[in-house]
């Protein structure tokens, strides 16, 4: 197998802790030694161990501690060089004898960037970066925004008709998107630490804005529901938001200043990924504030006519660019997922 | 090869006439004998041989008359059995010595479907039918829709954001999608007989509506441009559409009655196939009425925010389902493509 290879398997770890690491970011690691897998790991809470400690922990519980002497380790993340809430990661790697490091990113930070090496090479290792990195960093993306600019990575998603609706015709139910989609929001839900929609959307679609499936739970909380009103007083009090068993994780917020809004969810509340789920006067001006980086569209296979748009209000000073763009199926729905150019 | 894949090569002949026919239907043949392909053809132009005779033609002239006795013939439709401004393609078939026939489709006029068959059999020729049917039926959908019911199969094409708008933010320009979009846009228009579009959208765009690649149009004209308005008086004289070398394929017609606007295109222009390119109120009332057949959305990879969507004004009093959806890349656009569910 070669380090892509490797690394790929390390990423898969990586995925296990999306949604559940916040406020660190989700890595994996895998311990290799002449072509066998020796062990695997994936960090799956802030103050537990990290990734390169677990899958060293799992190594040695399969293969005992000497098989690690000389044995190469991959880690989606280049591994912690200081001391946090658990000791410096290139130590546990000298400390196991491990005499190869590869890893896919930098340590986003620019002020550690690059640290592990010069620590881990002192000590006999060598070391190899940048292998698989452009896939390992999509895991990256909200720990590196909340690292670079302390705001959190705001993905909206929305399901609108194929001409950009969000509401059918009068009578014909609320769902626009189909189960699959459904489902497949459910997932993306269990992925953030927050999930940020308005007054108006609470007032008429009354949401409950839970991952519902127990496993989707598992090792996780249900996230944050922030509602942004500047008149928390007409919220419906008995709405599954402020009434249900989770209501403690629902939060107000005032729409004054989104920016700082976010800011304050990264460091009040530990928040690295939102999602916006929100009509369109709202998300419109999440995107007029620069504030969101991802797109996820669900059609559905129908045209409404209307005149209620997925981004309602003024039109945007200039048109928002969409890259990377991927397309899928859910069932008789699409799904398009993308990246707002910045 | 099968009879399908003979088939296939009828099909391809069929292809070559789509947007020239009208008010016949584009039909593809292909003559075969001892799995040897001895000719084929397809009808270039009402008037002009039907695609049996020039399949006929063009192996007679490859490999002598003779060697047509105990060919079989695919042909996409069923053959003629009456003579019209040619005559019955089933003498032809029978006076070319053919022993087999195979088509596709029967004829879409309920009246004379299978009527081919018992002339056939008659004459001493093995009649198969139904043989990739339904990848055939697609090119005689506009002929089958005016044979059914005095209509023309009806396109709404619309270039959108992702998010559903037609219009760019000022000073963006008009474009949303991009050059191949447009090509395809092109190819697209050099298979209809007729584009469809409102005063509004003249007055505002100004279109020229017309096929510009010159082999795009062999062997057709551009086709009509009708626009759909109660105030003619309102029109640009100078604009394209009025004063271009092909100002006589311009039609005015009123917006009162946009059935009886498109019956009497099929009757007194022999119209099959129409292409909508409007506004969205416009297209959003050809909708309404029940008129339109086929949807072709370019989605530009943008948002756009703003009030200018596809389909405008009031909500359909019912949602208008798409089925059969295809999505294909078009430089950085994709495109939809789909049946409205009758």
């Amino acid at each position: 197998m070669t380090d892509e290879e490797w690394m790929e398997l390390a990423l898969a770890e990586a995925w296990k802790g999306v949604g559940k690491t916040a406020p660190n970011p989700p890595v994996g690691a895998v311990i290799v030694k002449e072509g066998i897998l020796l062990g695997a790991g994936w960090h799956r809470k802030a103050g537990l161990p990290h990734a390169e400690v677990e899958a060293i922990s799992d190594a040695t519980a399969k293969h005992g501690k000497a098989a690690l002497r000389g044995a190469t380790a991959y880690v989606t993340l280049e591994p912690c060089s200081t001391v946090g809430r658990t000791p410096a990661c290139t130590s546990g790697l000298i400390d196991a004898g491990i005499s190869r490091v590869v890893y896919a990113c930098e340590d986003p930070n620019p002020a550690h960037a690059g640290a592990a090496d010069g620590v881990l090479r002192a000590a006999g290792i060598r070391v190899t970066s940048g292998i698989l990195r452009e896939k390992c960093e999509i895991v990256l993306r909200p720990f590196s925004k909340v690292q670079r600019y302390g705001l959190p990575w705001v993905m909206w998603k929305c399901a609108m008709s194929l001409d950009g609706k969000i509401t059918r015709p009068e009578g014909e139910g609320q769902w626009l998107s189909g189960e699959e989609s459904r489902a497949d929001v459910q997932r993306l839900r269990s992925g953030v630490d927050a999930i940020l929609t308005s007054g108006q959307t609470v007032r008429r679609d009354n949401p409950a804005l839970t991952i519902r499936q127990p496993e989707l739970l598992e090792g996780r909380d249900q996230p944050w529901r922030v509602v942004v009103t500047d008149q928390p007083e007409t919220m419906p009090a008995h709405a599954p938001l402020f009434s249900d068993q989770w209501k403690q994780r629902t939060l107000i917020r005032s729409r004054a200043d989104r920016e700082g809004m976010l800011r304050r969810l990264v460091t009040e509340q530990g928040v690295m990924s939102v999602m916006l789920e929100a009509g369109g006067k709202f998300s419109a001006s999440m995107f007029y504030a620069g504030l969101v980086d991802e797109v996820v569209i669900y059609y559905a296979p129908m045209l409404c006519g209307g005149t209620i748009p997925a981004l309602a209000g003024e039109s945007f000073p200039k048109s928002i660019a969409v890259t990377d763009i991927t397309i899928e199926s859910f069932g008789s729905d699409f799904r398009l997922r993308g990246l707002v150019k910045k």
